[in-house]
């Protein structure tokens, strides 16, 4: 008898229906004799819809207040989930973050997880219910304030939990069969993945991948827990995400898969006065502002001008106030103007083979200049490299160099119903 | 410096803009110099929208998981009126009934409150913030699971916090200035009650009187704590209720008040053998099914039949539960048949004034015989005089009465927007 712990997303539980058939799933894996743990996100588009209640009271709604809003989110899932399960004859129990034991920062909105104490949860699953958890949220450690751990914190709670508990095993299901070489609905061909490292995962997910959240990969991986990432539309097996290498093949792919991201944006200073600090200065205000940039890219100063451009990217929805805090340095900085451009796409070849393989980068390339993709910006690890292009070429990218590494599979990959988010 | 309670029921926090407003009259009162702990029903709504998704999922949800869901109501207002506090400049923190220390039986959807423990709203009041707790909810004492305190479970909540923290008074905010003499929409020139006991009060509220729940005024007679019924829409002087006979003028009216409840219904047992033991069994199954009854009403044994009729009262929602469990009576009891009428309508005149005057009952049939209301069924207590009739006689029975007993006032009653429940 093995202890199972399952996360399902917001699209999972997203009406009746869908909940009535999430409680079947749990209820198949309970007769098969595990312990179950679930993890569940709130339903659909409530998140959004509360926050749009939020707004309408508040421009700026206080951050405590804000997780208490939130938080009623899952609050309405779980029950709703522990309430089809009851209704199959199978005895389940819901609880919030804080009676989870999940023990958390105090920074509203974006908490870190200090702690799980799951004693409510051992003693449900000792009586032999089913134990459902409302993901995204706990306590905080001093305050006692209910905390919320912000985007993705549903995969980092069903994680936490498993490690926890000693779960042999930590299911976060989506509405894809698990991880792909590339994105399904771009590459219709693209390859399932039976099994990938850690730190594939954690490339592929910094690269735009939407199926696991970084946070739970990185927590996974120190806890030394596997994920199983699959479907819940089908029964079929996913991907299983483990860190050991000897449980590898010894046929273990060269490259993992292709990513993509149309979720940044690149800012670009231009006429930066060529000297030193200038560059400190810029990097400085925006770690200030609490952004999160990723690429970087600073030309040659342009001769005779003693001037140069740095462009960088980050996340479109931080655009504003990166600008905002920009133009507040300019006088001082005397740099010449800002640019924003929101129409760029990210797109990375990721590979834990390509350590030994220095050949791969130039193939990447060269795949990009024969599809006419034109490259505005590269950044490269170990194991992955990556460039920024026009937004609209961004499909064709991936599929060039899908092409190109030969990692398409023979038969079409299925995408279910409600795939997009 | 006084210590208030404010206790604000759906229709006033209905939307984001009547939540704005209430935040507005709580800043007031803030301003005024006043500590103030405010007790929040759920959003207009959204009980009924959970209740209904609820009964998506599962026919029969467990009761612990239909409190989870139904505190997510409270959750949501709460905080929207935290954040609304927030943005007029005032410090606010919104607090759970288990947060608060509402600690409850276990019984869910009607747990009774035990104790009340409220250290964390101590402290936020002496750190300046204004409080904000969710009505209708707390934890149980045994299991710390989440309660519902059923139907007027906000009333109670705001009397029982009031006590425990020894406000100087406890404000119920409704849609009306207060308790009148009549349902000023069937009576236009019904009179504003300034002053009321809790004894009348009680016994309005039993009586179908919705501005206060039955409950909240028992627990308010214990502490001894006045409640000030007031309208949110306006600022006038609502009314006054509180038990010492010596606050009351000595030109106290003879009769405070009539009410009127359309929400019960009459089942009558046909043809019931007239032998001892015959009601005690129907009434006893009746109690079984947790139906409480208000009126009982027994003909006279039919002459040479041996049989009786026996009618009561209940409400209209333990209707259908009732009829089945008297059904299944039928063959032990040996009655000839079960009828159901929920067009009946109860009207009831109340005053402690009645006590010493045995004349009013007499005057109150005279009223109804000149209206030409047909009388069903008749119960009395020491301060009230009650009725049942045709549910179609009902308004013109309440204005008899109110006339008759001279009730009226000289101007019209105003009925603010947003009445009807």
């Amino acid at each position: 008898m093995a202890l199972v712990v399952q996360k399902y997303g917001g699209s999972s539980v997203a009406n009746a229906e869908r909940i009535k058939r999430v409680a079947e799933r749990i209820v198949a894996a309970r007769k098969a004799g595990d312990d179950v743990v679930v993890v569940v996100s709130a339903m659909g588009d409530t998140t959004d819809e509360l926050l749009d209640l939020a707004n309408q009271v508040s421009p700026l709604p206080p951050g405590r207040e804000l997780d208490m809003l939130l938080t009623a989110g899952e609050r309405i899932s779980m029950a709703l989930l522990a309430m089809a399960i009851h209704n199959l004859g199978y005895e389940a129990r819901s609880f919030t973050g804080s009676q989870a034991g999940v023990i958390t920062t105090s920074v509203h909105g974006k908490a870190r997880i200090i702690d799980v104490t799951p004693g409510r949860l051992k003693g449900a699953l000792d009586e032999g219910a089913v134990v459902i958890v409302a993901g995204f949220q706990g306590v905080s450690q001093d305050t006692k304030d209910v905390t919320t751990l912000g985007r993705g914190g549903s995969d980092t709670t069903a994680v936490a939990l498993a490690a926890a508990l000693s779960a042999d095993v930590c299911e976060i299901y989506t509405d894809v069969d698990g991880i792909f070489t590339a994105d399904p609905r771009i590459v219709p061909n693209a390859r399932h993945i039976t099994q990938i490292t850690y730190e594939e995962t954690l490339e592929l997910a910094a690269c735009g991948a939407k199926v696991l959240h970084l946070r739970s990969v990185e927590y996974a991986r120190r806890a030394g827990l596997p994920i199983h990432v699959r479907s819940s539309y089908s029964t079929n097996t996913g991907t299983l995400v483990t860190g050991s290498m000897e449980d590898l093949s010894v046929e273990q792919a060269l490259i993992t898969g292709v990513a993509h991201d149309r979720s940044e944006a690149k800012i670009t200073i231009v006429g930066v006065p060529d000297e030193p600090g200038a560059a400190a200065k810029i990097f400085d205000t925006v770690a200030g502002a609490e952004i999160n940039i990723d690429m970087i890219v600073q030309n040659v100063s342009t001769e005779g001008t003693g001037r140069t451009d740095i462009s960088f990217t980050l996340p479109k929805t931080d655009g504003p106030v990166a600008m905002a805090a920009l133009s507040r340095i300019q006088e001082s900085v005397q740099f010449k103007g800002l640019l924003y451009d929101d129409h760029v796409g990210k797109v990375s070849l990721i590979g834990a083979g390509m350590r030994s393989h220095p050949g791969v980068a130039a193939g990447f390339f060269a795949a990009l200049g024969a599809a006419g993709v034109n490259i505005e910006m590269i950044s490269t690890s170990e194991i992955r490299v990556s460039v920024v292009c026009r937004d609209t070429d961004l499909d064709a990218a991936v599929r060039a160099i899908h092409e190109a590494f030969d990692l398409g599979g023979d038969t079409e990959a299925v995408v279910y119903a409600g795939t997009g988010r």
